[in-house]
C-alpha cells in the first residue's frame, strides 16, 4: 500500500551509486530545478550556513581528482565518471554578520520591514547558543547543511538522478584545494551526481536495508 | 519555468508554520508513508544513529507542554495545536556494537552476505574517524539526523502536510521528560506537523527568503 506511493517509491529507487555511466550529462534544465530546490532548503532561523561548489569543467575535476592521492581512492572514479560533483560546505564560524545577510535579503524579499531590522536579529540567539568560546558553531551549521543535503537527495530521487554521498574524501587535501572557492566554509562531504551505469553499478542490484520501524521509533 | 516544476512548487509552499487548525488531525495513511520515509533516510555509511519519539497521547503531549515551563514560549501552544510531535533524536555516542544493528539488518535483508559479516565493519571507520576520544561523536550523528529531518521535510510538503521544526525546546527538560523513551538519544529539535490556520498563520502569509544562488554556490 504505503509502498506504491510515489514518495515511497521515489525514495526505494534511490540508492548509492556506485558506477555511472560515462556518456550521460544532466540537462541543464534539471540543474537548474536542482539548484534552486538546494537554495530553498530549510534551516534554523533561515540561517543558510552554506555553500556549494559545483565541480563541472574538465580542470576542476582534475583537481578534485587530485586530491583521492592518499585515500578514499573507491570514490575517486565517480569524480571523472559522474556528470559533476558538489562540495557542501559549513560555515563553521558562522557570525552575526553572516546572519546580516539573511535578515538584509528577507529585507530585499519584502518578508522583513526595514523598521523591524534590529529585532530580526534575534534570532540570532539560536546561533549563540550553538556557539563554544572559541566562535566555533560547525556542529550546529554542519547538521543545517546536512538537511540541505537531505532535501537535494530527496530532490534528486525526484529528478531520477543518481548520486553518491562521499563523506569518503580526503577532507584536509579538498579543503586545501578548493580553499579559494570554500571562502572559508569547511567541506566534510561531497555529492557526486549522474546516472547510474546500468549493468556495472552492483548497489543498484542490492536490495535496500534499513532498521525496522519499531526500532528507530516509539509512539507515546 | 523552474518555478512551476512540481518540486519547486513543494518547496514554495513549505514553510515554518506559526499557527495551527486544532480541528484537523492527520490521516493514518499519511503518517504511514511518513514513517517509511524517515525510516528510509539516507545516512553515512547506513549508520541510521537516529530515534524518533512520536509524541500524540494527550498525555504525551502535556509531559511535552511542560518542558515550556522555562523557555521558548512562543512554540509552545505548537504542541496541542498540531496534530502530533515527533522527537528528532541522534545517538551521541555511536559504538560498533550499534553498527553491528545495521549489519546484520543487512544479512537478514539479504543485502549483505553472511560470509561478509566481519568484512561489513570496515565501514564503520568513518564513525571512528568522527569519534573523539571519549567515545562522543555527536557532531556526526546530529549532521545524520538533520539529514533525515531534511527528506522529512520534503515529504511533508508532498504530502501537504505543514510543519514546525523547533530548535526552540528546552533541551535539557525535554531529554530530561522522555528519558526512558529517548533510551540515551540525545534530542536537540523537535518537529511539530499538521494543518495550518488557514487565517491566523502570519509566516504563510509572509514571502519566502533565501539567499541568492550566487552568494552561495560557485561553478567551477
Amino acid at each position: 500500500m504505503s509502498e506504491q506511493h510515489p514518495i515511497i517509491a521515489d525514495l526505494l529507487w534511490r540508492h548509492t551509486a556506485k558506477k555511472y555511466d560515462t556518456s550521460k550529462q544532466i540537462p541543464q534544465a534539471d540543474l537548474d530545478i536542482l539548484f534552486e530546490a538546494m537554495r530553498l532548503s530549510a534551516s534554523s532561523i533561515n540561517s543558510q550556513p552554506w555553500r556549494f561548489v559545483v565541480i563541472e569543467s574538465d580542470d576542476a575535476k582534475a583537481r578534485m581528482n587530485s586530491t583521492f592521492a592518499n585515500k578514499f581512492k573507491p570514490n575517486q572514479p565517480h569524480i571523472f565518471d559522474s556528470s559533476l560533483v558538489i562540495l557542501f560546505a559549513h560555515n563553521p564560524n558562522y557570525t552575526q554578520k553572516d546572519y546580516a545577510e539573511v535578515v538584509d535579503k528577507g529585507i530585499e524579499d519584502k518578508r522583513t520591514k526595514q523598521e523591524n531590522r534590529q529585532s530580526a536579529f534575534n534570532s540570532y540567539m539560536f546561533a549563540e547558543l550553538n556557539t563554544d568560546e572559541n566562535g566555533d558553531n560547525s556542529a550546529w551549521t554542519k547538521a543545517q547543511t546536512y538537511l540541505a543535503l537531505g532535501n537535494t537527495l530527496h530532490t534528486l530521487a525526484r529528478l531520477k538522478i543518481d548520486a553518491t554521498p562521499m563523506e569518503g574524501i580526503d577532507t584536509e587535501l579538498v579543503n586545501e584545494e578548493f580553499k579559494a572557492e570554500l571562502d572559508g566554509y569547511q567541506c566534510d562531504v561531497a555529492l557526486a551526481i549522474g546516472y547510474k551505469h546500468q549493468e556495472d553499478d552492483y548497489n543498484d542490484k542490492l536490495p535496500k536495508s534499513r532498521r525496522n520501524l519499531t526500532d528507530i521509533m516509539v509512539r507515546v
